[in-house]
């Protein structure tokens, strides 16, 4: 069992998180997660505070020269301008008051449902911990979770295919095509003509005060035929996956392979046929299942889209209603973001990688990397010689 | 803590059930459940099985006299042809290879992923399971949620909103218009002229030997703020119920509120503006948001779409190879389903019930209905007091 | 994960159990798990019922031929007097009052606290569930763990050591001989001596209406090193152990090994030396650790401690007060049973069993016993090269 | 759901924790945590490190202004002496073999059977880990449990009954007797007589190079009736709480009220009599159950007592066998703590607090405090009705 918290607010002093599960033995460095923590933060139509702060993790616990011992590993991303909010966001009673509660929720924000629920007359006690910036800590626990999964040669990438309406074309590429086209995009957009298009999009929603979402699609590759379970509800690898999506801060919509797609076409155009071959066994030629059938990984690349809503805080006013006073006010800010698809995607490769992780070792076992790679040698040779074939398809 | 497990092969002798975590007090009635159990098996489209078994619950354990002892309740639905299937399906050994195995996987289906990862030689040990007979005792089990929710004025119905391409308009109505119109549809279709669209395209897939998938869309109404939460990925309501839909057998896709549809809408027409009246304290008149804001109810009515593959067992032959030969053959069947949509649509009422009576008993308390009954009043007359309104919004 | 609900009251019509995560392929026969649930009941001193009611389990799902689909296993145990039972027990509301509520609480009993806690005015609403009936189905669900165990040479078995202060001698004895001799005694007591002395003393405490209670050891054999673990309060194997046994209906003290004797010695007294051989590798002379040290089985027996309280149903009266009239009475019964220990300790036996079962299928993945073996084996050739011996010690 | 995570090495930087699912508004200071830390620390026949080391916590997280927000609240204890450590036990890859690896596993603690599981040829990537050193973040955590108790009226204590043979005397005492000569005493003992006898033993183990376990209790005070259930398993507080006290370094034993003396005395001696008063309704003269029954609090005290063994690392040798020569050895130590059952008794009233405040969230719902003490309340109005009392109970 792989499990994580996750602790902080987004202007309290650090982001703390304990993965809880990882096997002994995994080869971890700082530049691994940071590198990660740095596409997060990078992305054309981002505000200010990205280019404030550069994260940057620190390993705490469970790692001793450079290699997980198997106890929780314990990670902090600081935040670089604790010193400006070190009064308003402390834990001390001392400072008690130092800062004017915030009354008016923002429409599109946990603002207002937060502030009910937990009783809170100051909403700032809400927004803090509801931020997007929580997920730099899950970018973190991700990056670790990649690791065990390059153990095991499963590589995970994404790209972003469409922002404000303007969608990319939707060639099938290989992971590796489109990690090196999405790496070396400023959106994260594997087509060129799509990303001019795009960035122009998202000029013009700066002009306009507006903000953009889209739909980014993580793509896994080299994950063994049978990961999660047809068996109970609960198990099944879709149904993780797409919690896990869902539960990034603004995600709508998740989808896996041909997701909605599969309410327009028959039978026989949705499903994918199966082969065999002499080197690799059985395979498809298709992959509208997105690698998923009956709950389980099928050996095919594991495909799921999500779809982000547009960042909430606008310097158009939206209109709400001060809790306190009761009266209505126009909720807008100075400055922001107008579009950060780019970096959800990086979030969203991050919850996948968890997911993926956690199912390995139910699988494998997860004691240590070593004897994980030997059970996964034992599963590879078992398929040989299921499939009769030359080579073990995992 | 509400959880629950389900048993039961397709055609083993019977399906069972265990809801652990009902508070005490709770009315309960076979016919609560046998009128969901039907919901289940109507549809236009529908292969003979369903006609054949007219599915009933024995309500076995945790209910007494009518009400719910706080015990784990137990729920059984027997298998109506388990006589011709008996000796194919025992538990007991010495039936051991009375029926022929299954070698033969069949796209779309959890066949191969299962077969190899269980180590199985016959693929009927994997499909047994794997099938979506199982969504049965999930329908039984979410009309005990149902029941809850209910104490609190909480409805829940569903329509379906597109079949093999063919979308149903998308006006907004009340639950209750919805529900009237859904009930009287052969296909759940709220769009009479949709409809008849829609049983045309079945009929014309059926001459075909081929099979459609569509898109379900759920409606919880009288949901109160607050619940799930912000404060941790895996308490966000709309990740446990992307879990939960996407868990159900053929489930590709899922969306909260406008879902997909945000990546085309600037930010300003995307958000919600709030909005506060003396009655009901605040309000939205848009919900784009699909009632869920930082991963808690805001209030307003839930609601979720789900895309469903359409069924992989055809006439129409697909390609695919025989596991112990390795030889390809064309997997067809003789007789199947055309489409399950509308079933499944009932499938996904179940399952959101349940993730909604579990937040209800985590912000409430779960001891007893009555527990549970003063709990929210308290709630109800602090949410009064809070917003400033002469009724209790929830 | 391996898991598992029970359902069911005292004097319903049947118990229920479900487990899931069992892996596919094991072998389960109705004769194994019939023979614990015989086991459970056997034992000098019990009333009336065990001798009207020979429990046998029926396996209704999750097994095909004989073997384990991987898919969850539901039981069923039948009450044989539920003809008896029907009116007053059933989920019908049309019986609705067809039997006197029951307002007097039994000292010792979940009654008083059960019927405050869920608002509930027929005590008999929470004595059916709390009752000491629910552990025949965790019997069954104890005898599937054993089955597992047995795959990979794990033995368990139970004795009676003491019977209202009377107590067998501590003689060291394998678990090959306990077993022996335990199944050979009216009340599992491995020494004939004291065995006399205390059916002796159960004659007389039925002679003055009174019960007794005891101590039993479960001693669990040929358990690979590693099972559990240091690195996480949860995952401890002591820890879960403790839990499981603690819930057994009266249990009220869990120690392993030497257990509260560790008061009592100085530490070179109390921890075991550590040895190597070329055949096993590392072992121990003593064991007072009792198999578990820092979380984890060592590879010694692990053996368990628990302690029962006499049955508080006693036909000596116990003062109490009608929860409606708030008058004082005597609770007394007619008949019941003396001492339940020897049945207790193969309750004992099960759940101990079904925490190794689950820590197994951590250690050693859990998708078919053929792979769990597969990988146990490659555990067993890594232990023997890391202990340079000449078998492996598991 | 209350849940927590700790992580953190002995002699690695610091120690963390994240405690997840506190409601808001709870009041908490560094003080409230640091004062049970001390606590931890106390104690006559600790050794070196323990005066060296003064535990201090930081509130890092989840707390602003003194008040818990309803996040996770993030908790970091630094160790004192981490520049002595630092290159050993650096995550930096850099500091690669700047120590010796240790090799000889201690009998006693985890080390050969976590280098065994884990693969690792370092048993200091063992015993860093499993050391109790981890339970100072423990305490932290249950300090804030604590807290939360005191918002309910609920106390908590430990006194140390035993250590090395030596008992205290065994006389009824409030609390609040307790733990007024708890805290004055050196050994937390509340029988002076006995302390005196106690601290002359340990004098004499130091002397031998020897250690020296004991008992120690646990009082909870002020538990409303009905934490806790019956209805399930692992739903028992009494479980709940064996499992916490069992994960606690070095414990081999735990009971709850008069535990294994249980098996000694007749039922009529040992269940607690039901008396009903017109101030507090239903009440025992007796609590041999220790406050919990049918695994629900009853209303009277918790008492727990747990079975401390001998510190393992002792000045006399005892024998063990090298894990790379194979060579046996004599395993000593220069300097060490000869006793730390009183320690062990602050870390007990920790997770017993943990298990109690995640008890109160279930019962009462848990997202603010405010909330949960209207509920709270609810149900002591409730009690006073159903109890026909003039005041409620609880």
């Amino acid at each position: 069992m792989l499990r994580y918290l996750t602790a902080g607010e987004s202007h309290g002093e650090l982001l703390m998180g304990i993965i809880e599960g990882v096997p002994a033995g995994l080869l971890i460095r700082v530049t691994d997660i940071d590198n990660d923590l740095g596409r997060r933060q990078a992305g054309y139509g981002r505000g200010g505070r990205m280019k404030i702060e550069k994260d940057t993790v620190r390993i705490l616990t469970g790692v001793r020269w450079g290699r997980t011992l198997g106890s929780p590993i314990g990670l902090m991303i600081r935040n670089k301008d604790w010193d400006n909010w070190r009064a308003k966001m402390s834990p001390d009673p001392s400072f008690l008051n130092t800062a004017e509660p915030v009354t008016r929720p923002r429409p599109g924000h946990a603002d207002l449902a937060g502030a009910l629920k937990y009783g809170i007359a100051d909403i700032r006690n809400i927004l803090e911990r509801s931020s997007a910036r929580e997920t730099a800590m899950r970018v973190a626990v991700g990056a670790v979770a990649k690791r065990l999964m390059d153990e095991f040669g499963i590589g995970i990438t994404s790209h972003v295919i469409a922002i404000g309406g303007v969608y990319a074309k939707g060639d099938r590429m290989s992971l590796k095509e489109v990690r090196k086209r999405a790496e070396a995009s400023q959106l994260r957009c594997a087509d060129q003509q799509a990303e001019k298009r795009m960035m122009h999009r998202i000029d013009e929603a700066a002009r306009a005060g507006d903000s953009l979402g889209g739909i980014y699609e993580i793509i896994v590759s080299g994950v063994p035929v049978g990961l999660g379970s047809h068996a109970h509800w609960d198990r099944k690898l879709d149904a993780r996956l797409a919690a896990a999506i869902m539960s990034i801060q603004a995600m709508k919509g998740v989808e896996v392979g041909s997701g909605f797609g599969v309410a327009n076409k028959p039978g026989s155009q949705v499903h994918d046929e199966i082969f065999w071959g002499p080197k690799g066994g059985f395979f498809r030629r298709t992959n509208h299942a997105g690698g998923i059938e009956g709950g389980m990984s099928n050996g095919e690349d594991i495909t799921l889209r999500a779809a982000m809503k547009p960042i909430p805080t606008l310097m158009k006013p939206l209109r709400s209603v001060d809790m306190v006073t009761r009266k209505p006010f126009k909720a807008a800010v100075e400055r922001s973001d107008v579009c950060a698809v780019p970096a959800a995607a990086v979030v969203g490769e991050a919850v996948t990688a968890f997911e993926i992780a956690a199912a390995l070792i139910e699988k494998f076992g997860g004691d240590s990397i070593d004897e994980m790679k030997r059970n996964h040698e034992q599963y590879r040779k078992y398929l040989k010689d299921r499939m009769g074939v030359e080579e073990a398809p995992v």
